[in-house]
């Protein structure tokens, strides 16, 4: 598979797990007595990762996530070359997906702002007021457990075809738990995308959601082997 | 396997999705207190395809969906000389299984009218009163990764067996995301049906929920060979 | 595997079937502001079924339903002379759990009446006032649908190990739909457990919540050979 | 795989479903209008243990509870020699979360007291005001079920590789029906990790979340070999 053939794929799935995940957000969670609230957006943002794992993981290995591809690079599951290709296009199809986004919402009778678009944050920015220090453990430990599922998962010796259901549904677990404290990244490229169209905060507050993730996928990265003992990927 | 047993499942399985999808938004959505919610009618959804995906896939491919044989069509993986038998099968099950739901519903005490009946719509018939621009991006996009998760979940380099689970719940997906904008679509056959009991402005919005689906399932059907490379049914 | 084995099986299975989907209804669903609802219902009674079906499948096929056991038959997948004992087992279960169910919710501070107990009913004891005319097509066409779903996912031609999924989350769906009407049932025995602690109405009505569910699975078991040709249990 | 890799699994796992579950519950779940409420609390619960056996199923066997661990032993598929080392695993890998755990929700706004801490407990510890008896039989059969369903799940002639989704699944099920109970244990490791954060009643009655779901894991490992017959471990 040409690297040029696995970014597209990349750029799609990220584009379906920012438009899936934040779009029911933005556009569902909150609307009175039938809105789908958070737990409807957990699984949004699961389910766009387990339907695109079977879509496209024989393709780029699914990874829509820039912390994901730095995990599976700690664990020896993925190669140095195509780490900054891979990065670039889950941003690109983050940004499109918000951008999309955009339209739909903007076309809201009585629409006047996107508010807070489905973007991240600590402090002030948390959904339930959490402090940096809160949010950026929130953030590392759960993307730790992210990738160790994710690698334990596609180990060789683990059930062959379930890893998608594994992944997908571990991130609607970790939306579930963090939702309220940062509304949950876990991913850079998620966050930016969002971002660069609402801007302000989310932007001055966007390193985190790239430095807390991406010190918990290494992590896991360099931990779950030494668990695991002679892993390797199915 | 036969073309009119292929048929005879699109018709009960088509039926199915449309008797569990509305049904659930007509008769369990909306009730205070316990009622389902959109989260609940999006998992109704979902799993009219999952069942059905898994009981009827040996005999007709369990499309249910005029955009879907369309798509796999473009696609191809799906014979042109079917597409008219399967689309008819497919819109008399929706009608068939409207026709039944309005037996329940109108047997309730103090019925009076059928409602919105599940009806899809755009701008004033919008449940979130989205313009028309809005609701035919969010069908074309939706139905574009329906499909697109469909054309990859069942390459023959996905795992074998699982691809009922991503297409059930990415449907499911797909409406917790459009629900607030259309009553969500992505399938022409599952809107006629409801709006054949409804007539009104479902009847006349009912164009868009024909074109809007078609056009990105059809795009899907171009671009995922396009990026998977040998792609082949399995 | 000895009849008296299989029936343990039955008894155990659908107690679980019983105590998992009523207890959740009479402990879980309608406490305020965190209550699970009828969504948490529907998947609590769809998750006994996909959690048995895992454990006992290979000891009984995990039937837990008259109906089940009765469409099985028709559809030629189960032995008549063993009819009568599946059916004693999966209703003692039943009537089992409900007892058991009753020491815990009669151990609540203030308890006074066991209530509905997540009773069966039409008419005047339809959750929302559907008639019986209403409440008969609803268990009919659900239970049709239920046996279908059931001998499509268990066809030699299906994947293999899936139908637990597809028949459990079937349940979930049928739930979404009918609680409303009936409080669903689609099951003559766990209609009759909680019918026999809660009496009046419930026992009354009860010939319903066998005489539906029977119908619709006997018409399955007839129909889907002819649709689906060569079918055989897997 | 030598015993120090596998509690360094059973510590990370159970780390995970205290994290999880109780996070999802002490963070999510009672927030006013999107709040997950005991539903998303009881789908956490449910994929810590499905993630996590498809990430360390391969390692440890992922128990995650020292009840699991007994009930295994009983049935036959768990060595004695492990058993200790695997419970001080457990206890400490929930101990470890709880604190983790502690640190994010006092950085919220306002911070005063951790509450309830998502502990569990009887009588008036106990969610909905059940009396001891209640809550002991509530434990032991749900822990009973729980184990059954391991076993049967686990069983080599139950379909390989479905396990994680039963036994996952299962566990939300049991949460779906018994958190109004006890706020639902039956894993005495997770019940003593947020008792010695929060201390007072909990620790007081954290006695019964040892020997109840003990109780009813070893009558589970003991029942299920007599009515399966010639059961083994996959």
């Amino acid at each position: 598979m040409s690297l040029g053939k696995k970014c597209a794929a990349e750029f799609l799935g990220t584009f379906w797990l920012v438009f899936g995940g934040c779009g029911s957000a933005v556009l569902a969670a909150g609307v009175a007595d039938v809105g789908i609230g958070w737990l409807g957006v957990a699984f949004a943002f699961g389910l766009t990762v387990l339907t695109m794992a079977y879509a496209i993981g024989h393709i780029s290995g699914c990874h829509l996530n820039p912390a994901v591809s730095i995990g599976l690079l700690f664990g020896g599951r993925f190669r140095a070359a195509e780490l900054i290709p891979y990065v670039i296009a889950q941003v690109l199809g983050a940004l499109a997906a918000a951008g999309v986004l955009y339209v739909i919402v903007s076309g809201q009778t009585g629409f006047e702002s996107v508010g807070g678009f489905a973007t991240n944050g600590y402090a002030e920015s948390s959904p339930g007021g959490y402090s940096l220090l809160a949010c950026g453990v929130a953030e590392a430990v759960l993307t730790f457990f992210f990738l160790f599922i994710i690698l334990g998962a596609t180990d060789s010796r683990a059930p062959a075809g379930f890893a998608p259901i594994a992944i997908g549904l571990g991130l609607t677990l970790i939306h579930l738990v963090g939702i309220p404290v940062t509304n949950l990244s876990v991913n850079p490229a998620r966050s930016t995308g969002p971002a660069l169209i609402a801007g302000g905060a989310a932007l001055q507050q966007l390193w985190l959601f790239w430095a807390a993730p991406i010190v918990g996928a290494a992590l896991a990265g360099v931990v779950y082997p030494l668990i695991a003992g002679e892993a390797e990927s199915s």
